[in-house]
């Protein structure tokens, strides 16, 4: 009894392991700075609960269709058309035990066995584990930093194209660096997508965690919602990462085929949890707000905090939750030129946990061998930490580097 | 933009298509009988409702660990090993969303590109659909009627085995049959896995719907334990479908790996829905001994009913909520030599909506092309329908028939 080939190309979320040594060092008795959750520290809205809880009281714990509830799909459509300027209808929605799935779906769906599939690197691990163990080949194109933070490096992304090239996975909202595409860097891409007739995910899990201006999608340029396949998750927006509630939008000639998948991988997603998402898009839009406020000010305070610091640079996302500084010349300060050690000093000296550049895929060969010396990057999430502690932790950051 | 190539061997559950016939027949103003429905008409148990509710408000809302809370994974160990003999611990169970799930997981496991799988024809059709989804060759074996009912026909089953053959899939207490093995049956399955080195998938999903005896797992025997992976599930025996909340049993050298693919495929199952489940392994029993009694009832009435009817056969199975009788005779009579015609013809003459032979898996040769003539046979699931209905539309049946 052995595992399949396929097995060996199995990736995972490596802030697993983070998460596993921050809570062995509190368990032995030290205070932790938790800045390397992806989850965040708000329950799940009131009414969101209320609307889950009459659902179960009402006996909706039987199996419900494959592809969701229609009053779900339906509000999710409309949801995503204000927000996007799309044409979508409730039948382009398909409901997902979360945004995750999205992933396979698209890859399963989508991409033959040796295909090439470009994905963000940095990035969310997933994507690369998920296009080995599928049988694709994963391509991937880098970001380069700008004056407000980090932009997809376009140029290189488009040299790495070639014949075999079919898929490419764009997660605009940033995970780790926050950043985000300009409308002209979006024109850009739907420009490649359409060139290269390339079939896109659009990972979107961040687009409503935003603090000043607004999320503007890829999907509203011209025939983008023919070209692309969308994930949507319902776990930051409203705080709900352990309902398991997403939606996969795709154009309507694929839609049965892929209905077909939830028939084959899950049945359908839990019956009554879709009444809490639908309170969701339909009810109260004040915590949602609250929790934005308290997310902006954590980060406000972060990243002037931060900035103060020598040997760290901070730049500002406006959406997401994560930072990711620079921190070149605190390691070097320090002595350290290996993430590991860094990572593992300042969590016995600070009790700082965070996720380095190198827990969001394999360093890339220009990164560290461009025409400047090796750049060094960290991320912090402001998601699971208060701001109280935040002040508290980087405050002690700031003694350890001077 | 078009779908990979393994999206043309995606099958899927036929008997939605005769939930939209019957749907569209009742729309048009007739009574429907629902025997094709495999979910129940009864609402999940309050104290799993309520002990949900709790863990919603307390906040039991963010991620949970990607296997599951440890106190559902050290109960269902527990529950396992008490019905089925083994000797699993917490560190064997990985909680699922839903009992599905585990197919897909089980074969992207173990099952290399061409690898043939033996899988059981009639049987659950998500089986076959994801076999050939995945890359492989999915080989049937089939069963023979005997004189309880049916059993798998081992002495077919093993002339399928090539060097080729690494998997079998084994569905004791059996959809569509309503059979299951005896002690016998049962060790000489475990003695082919052995001697033939496969790996067994063993969905017990109804080994808990059963109205005499006890149920017994192939898990009890010696070593299986080693070369099993199993499939639970809350659903049946809790009237939980649509939780969507299952589990996959198996050796612990795979469970890191196997754990793996849960955080790539969904990151973990509901995280208050896991408490309900909880609650259900150590609640209160009798909303399950009453559902099992109504149950029983139900069997006893369609059973004996069908009985009376000329041209109809029908065994009465143990366990699983399924009848599978023959109705050669009944066809022969009303002049039907297809299941389509003849099914279309009893919707609308008699309002019985049911599955038949067909949707469980193509018809093999020698089923139709032995030395006996022709054979046919339905599925009546009587889950879904109320004993008053099952009178009133067997009284139809027999005016029908005669």
């Amino acid at each position: 009894m052995s595992f399949a080939k396929r097995m060996s190309q199995l990736g995972t979320e490596n802030a697993f392991a983070v998460a596993a040594r921050a809570a062995k060092h509190q368990a032995d008795g030290h205070t932790v700075y938790p800045f390397h959750l992806g989850d965040l520290n708000f329950a799940s809205p009131e009414h969101i609960k209320e609307a889950t809880i009459k659902a179960l009281h009402d006996n909706k714990t039987g199996y419900c269709p494959a592809a969701g509830i229609l009053p779900l799909r339906a509000a999710l459509a409309e949801e995503i058309n204000l927000t996007r300027g799309t044409k979508y209808s409730p039948e382009n929605i398909l409901i997902q035990p979360g945004g995750k799935p999205v992933i396979g779906k698209f890859l399963l769906s989508f991409m033959n066995e040796n295909d090439e599939v470009l994905f963000p690197n940095p990035g969310f691990p997933i994507y690369e584990s998920q296009i080995e163990f599928l049988g694709g080949v994963a391509v991937p194109y880098s970001f380069k930093q700008t004056e407000q933070g980090y932009s997809i490096d376009l140029e290189k992304l488009e040299a790495c194209i070639t014949p075999r090239t079919r898929l490419i996975i764009i997660n605009d909202f940033h995970n780790p660096t926050g950043s985000e595409c300009t409308q002209e860097e979006r024109e850009k891409l739907a420009h490649i997508i359409l060139k290269h007739k390339l079939i896109a995910l659009i990972d979107e899990a961040y687009f409503d965690i935003r603090y000043e201006g607004k999320s503007t999608s890829i999907l509203s340029l011209p025939e983008m919602d023919k070209h692309c396949v969308m994930l949507y998750t319902f776990s930051k927006k409203f705080a709900m990462t352990g309902w398991r509630v997403g939606a996969l939008v795709a154009p309507l000639k694929y839609m049965e085929s892929m209905a077909r998948l939830n028939v084959n991988m899950e049945s359908c997603t839990s019956h009554f949890s879709q009444y809490g998402a639908l309170a969701a898009l339909t009810g109260d839009t004040k915590p949602t707000e609250d929790m934005l406020k308290t997310l902006k000010k954590r980060r406000d305070t972060a990243v002037s905090m931060l900035n103060t610091i020598t040997g760290i640079h901070c730049p500002s996302p406006a959406s997401a939750f994560y930072l990711f500084p620079e921190v070149t010349g605190l390691m070097q300060k320090k002595g350290f030129s290996k993430y590991d050690t860094f990572s593992e000093d300042l969590l016995i000296k600070t009790g700082i946990s965070l996720c380095t550049r190198a827990h969001f895929g394999k360093i890339l060969p220009h990164e560290q061998t461009g025409t400047d010396k090796n750049k060094f990057f960290v991320r912090l999430a402001y998601s699971g930490i208060d701001e109280e502690n935040i002040v508290k932790a980087l405050n002690i950051l700031k003694s350890y580097a001077e």
